[in-house]
């Protein structure tokens, strides 16, 4: 692309770095802002910047948060006997919006796989591991992706755990609501059938 | 979306304002940059500011520019007697990326448009009629949008321009290259047979 001004293509080349920004819509975005009112442009990246300055991870959860520990964590409201690990901070808004857990969560910024050079050291396993025994969780439930890195990471931590007096159990895989048998691949259909569930709980669960 | 942080969450809606941006997207940007090296996110936000408070637009075409006059219009390479009049800086970029024209642009920040509530008072043509009688302009190449409303603009500027000695001529419309007859528009087709090009002219553009 040509420019006529180095401010523009500075711009557009920050914003093209963005995932899943293309030079087009880059340009598009910064032209944009250039149409928008002065006040109203620079709080934009005044925002970005204050949040990339000043953002905290719960020393406790290692959630996303404005101070020392997170608003989840530092809530009276929510069990404290109860863990919910998942892989990133997206896992955590997603299970927030569902508005059906009231536990606290434990994030692990990432998940065991030795493809990606991922191994159990770089992740938030021991503090996890620390966490179950001081704070005497009752049950761990497991909210991974369903495939062979999350079922590795919940195995290699389900050891790691070992002798320590804690439930521990996984979200349910199966077949989505609003999906279709036929299109269901055979892994998920074959894991549905063996874990399949008493009608009173189904039931209970509908209620 | 639930957030355990206001600092993302007013980052996230920051994102989000700008157009084609929806909230989950606004989300992964966000967290980007949150995982980024602190410099490289910060100088995302400050080169979007600087661009802000520092762009200016070419007082002699009107195209964004670093400096008081552009560098298409400072460059003296170009041939000032050759003006081609745009609607946005989108277009003057989409002219330069095809390095066919080596004239001056004029940017007019709009088309008439009277259903938006756009009307030659709020483009810059009485600035474009400034410029062809001061500057001794020897053609105007119209490379407005096929329809109506660019139909319209170029009727009015030509009105206009009356009475003054310049060439005017328009982009030509027709059969995109690579495009099928069969699936061009009635319009298009209709034009691009009554603006037929006599077979040198097309073999000489082809070289």
């Amino acid at each position: 692309m040509t420019f006529s001004s180095t401010l523009l293509e500075n711009a557009v080349n920050e914003f093209a770095r963005l995932p899943g920004i293309g030079k087009k819509t880059a340009l598009r975005l910064a032209l944009y802002l250039i149409k928008q009112p002065e006040a109203e442009a620079l709080q934009f990246g005044e925002t970005i910047n204050r949040m990339r300055k000043e953002i905290k991870f719960c020393s406790n959860c290692l959630n996303v948060s404005d101070t020392e520990l997170c608003n989840i964590c530092s809530n009276s409201m929510r069990q404290k006997h109860l863990l919910c690990v998942v892989e990133n901070i997206r896992d955590v808004i997603a299970i927030e919006n569902t508005q059906q857990f009231n536990g606290l969560y434990h994030v692990l910024g990432g998940i065991i796989s030795p493809l990606d050079g991922v191994g159990p050291d770089q992740l938030s396993i021991d503090a996890l591991v620390e966490r179950v025994k001081k704070e005497e969780v009752q049950e761990i439930i497991f909210a991974l992706n369903p495939n062979i890195q999350g079922d590795t990471t919940i195995y290699y931590i389900g050891r790691k755990l070992k002798g320590i007096p804690v439930k521990i159990t996984t979200i349910a895989r199966g077949i989505a609501f609003g999906g279709e048998l036929e299109y269901a691949d055979e892994m998920t259909l074959a894991k549905s059938i063996s874990n399949r569930i008493p009608i009173e709980n189904y039931i209970e669960a509908k209620n």
